[in-house]
């Protein structure tokens, strides 16, 4: 991807902008949205003037609109001018069928192949899937190189660390590569691609990070650090249940993010309330007075409470200040607790501080959650922390 | 907002893009993003370049730097190269103090204010906050005039039925407004723009909405769904406890998005697995054998159940075949159940259907139980959908 651009929903501005990616010579524009019933949705119209085309009423788009409107939404009283208006398309294009209401189009202008794909991302993910073994972009497709590309993943190192663990790496082989370097959550993402010759180089670069930093590197395959907790779940045939307090379901509605995950995932408590954690966790009276709530002795009960309550092999807590308000000098907003129960009667725990806004703090907290249970899954046992 | 671009992490292409949008002649250029210590954080290198300032180390950026790293990330062992490269910026630029460990900074460049903040979500928020009462943004937010802008939220209503609503409303009213119509998890937000003169047209477009569509406009002064329901529990002293199945903990990650939210949560049962149903929140067996886990009765219970097991004024439920596996014909996926229960034994329940991928259906889902929670709490009692 060279280049995305986003603008407003007027005919003029969507012109604009495919006038300016057409002179590029780019050899594939994706245009998105805009394929609705209302007014200011005008993108077949933008399309149909930047190409020369008229706009024309495609029997064969209006057929798949009627059709969708009474398979998916059960509809079959929306108006004919409504129904007409999204199967009006550039003449010639190729209709792409509609997962939603409205179908997409593809079409050749000045040797740039054009898809327009709706909005709604699971509409456009399943239309562009469906698109990509048809023309034009089958042999457009056909004609392009795949460059070598390798995606590593490392866990709770800064970027300065990463920085320090190069220095002095061979500068000849640096220097065939393009290396991007993406923090997120806490997590670096290192995207190393190279020409199809100098995958050495690639390989190379990924042998020192591994040598340097291999406590810190999860993933050498792209794997996500989803794909590798449930990976490892699915191969223990084992199970996991939460409890979450300043999180509030954020790690149960990421774990069962993937289908299938009701292999693994027996569910959780949301512990948002004190005496909830003491009421359905069992933690005892003793730790919410004496230790507080953002502790780790609270999170390891926690986590032993759900793996109890939800009889799951292992339990995986969180307890933290979320913020903005509720800190203070002991325990500041940002500290988390993330307590972990496994087999054995194991118990570990990891303790975060960093910096950032609610949304952020929860977010890291969530990561540390799988990453503790990654390494309590690698040990077959509950592990403590930093990494 | 007339533009965004997005490009890769490399000089020529952040450069060209600076220069495509100076050459506009825009008011203000926010450039994000690429702040960071390492090779591929070009940003404040191509800022320079095309303004034609020379790359100074700032004194005053680098003591900033030097005392984050410590206050905010306890590290005071970072190496002084990576300090100096995040103090690097285009010679007589306005420094923006860093929330994180990046500072941001601001020029005018041929009329057009430059402003160049940090990529991390919450690092940018927080730099834009403090950058706006301070030059150059305070005298171009002075130059500027608010046009008239209403966003009006419904909730339930096809696009397609909006058009037909709004046929027939006085053209020379429409013709004075820039009306915009997204649609997301089954909520319109329709947001209607007008200049100062023309305030009446958008107040006569609004009423037509509001006497066509009465139920399902609700909200006509741009508060979330989020916005009401909080607004509603902590209006009536209320607390509520939610129990999921196929979301798994959205709703509860949801409702404790917001600081504050601990007035008003209680937590909640994220029942996976259906035996969890059973025990954590009573669903009677009967009812997971007759009717099914995903049924109105199931959902009703495990409302009931939260509701109980916690404590709370009021229970919300989802119970639903999220997919892509696990339909049938008589329950397919995209069948969801949502279920309510209130104050005075009072229970209700609504049932969604509708297509989409995993994650479109689990976050239709999530919207479906606020909407059900926020219609209850207007009516005292536990009421049913569908609106």
């Amino acid at each position: 991807v060279d280049r995305i651009e986003m603008v407003g929903d007027e005919l003029d501005a969507i012109g604009a902008a495919l006038e300016r990616l057409l002179a590029v010579g780019f050899d594939l524009i994706c245009v998105t949205g805009g394929l609705g019933p209302t007014h200011d949705d005008l993108t077949m119209e933008a399309v149909a003037r930047v190409t020369g085309r008229p706009l024309r009423l495609s029997e064969e788009a209006l057929a798949m609109v009627q059709a969708q409107s009474i398979a998916v939404y059960r509809r079959p009283d929306v108006q004919a001018s409504v129904q007409e208006k999204q199967a009006t398309l550039p003449e010639g294009a190729r209709v792409l069928p509609p997962p939603g209401t409205a179908p997409g189009c593809a079409l050749v202008h000045q040797g740039t192949v054009i898809v327009v794909l709706p909005g709604p991302p699971w509409e456009l993910a399943r239309m562009w899937e469906e698109a990509l073994p048809e023309e034009p972009l089958a042999g457009l497709l056909a004609r392009a190189a795949a460059p070598h590309e390798r995606v590593l993943r490392l866990w709770a190192v800064p970027e300065s660390q990463l920085i320090a663990e190069l220095d002095g790496f061979d500068p000849g082989a640096w220097d065939r590569l393009r290396v991007g370097i993406c923090a997120r959550a806490a997590e670096l993402e290192v995207t190393v691609r190279a020409q199809p010759g100098d995958a050495w180089a690639a390989e190379a670069l990924e042998e020192r990070i591994a040598e340097r930093l291999p406590d810190a590197l999860f993933s050498r395959d792209g794997r996500t650090i989803d794909d590798v907790v449930a990976g490892g779940l699915v191969a223990a045939g084992q199970t996991v249940a939460v409890a979450e307090s300043c999180t509030g379901g954020l790690l149960g509605a990421r774990l069962t993010e993937r289908a299938g995950s009701s292999a693994y995932v027996r569910g959780g408590v949301i512990a948002y309330a004190n005496d909830v954690k003491r009421e359905l966790l069992d933690v005892p009276e003793r730790i919410l007075v004496v230790d507080g709530a953002v502790s780790a002795e609270c999170a390891q009960a926690m986590a032993r409470g759900a793996q109890r309550a939800l009889r799951a092999d292992w339990g995986v807590s969180i307890t933290g200040v979320a913020g903005p308000g509720g800190g203070t000098p002991e325990k500041p907003v940002g500290l988390v607790y993330i307590g972990v129960a496994g087999p054995g009667d194991s118990l570990g725990h990891t303790r975060h501080t960093r910096g950032g806004d609610r949304a952020t703090i929860r977010e890291r907290a969530v990561a540390g959650a799988l990453h503790l249970l990654r390494r309590s899954l690698a040990a077959g046992t509950a592990v403590y922390g930093p990494r």
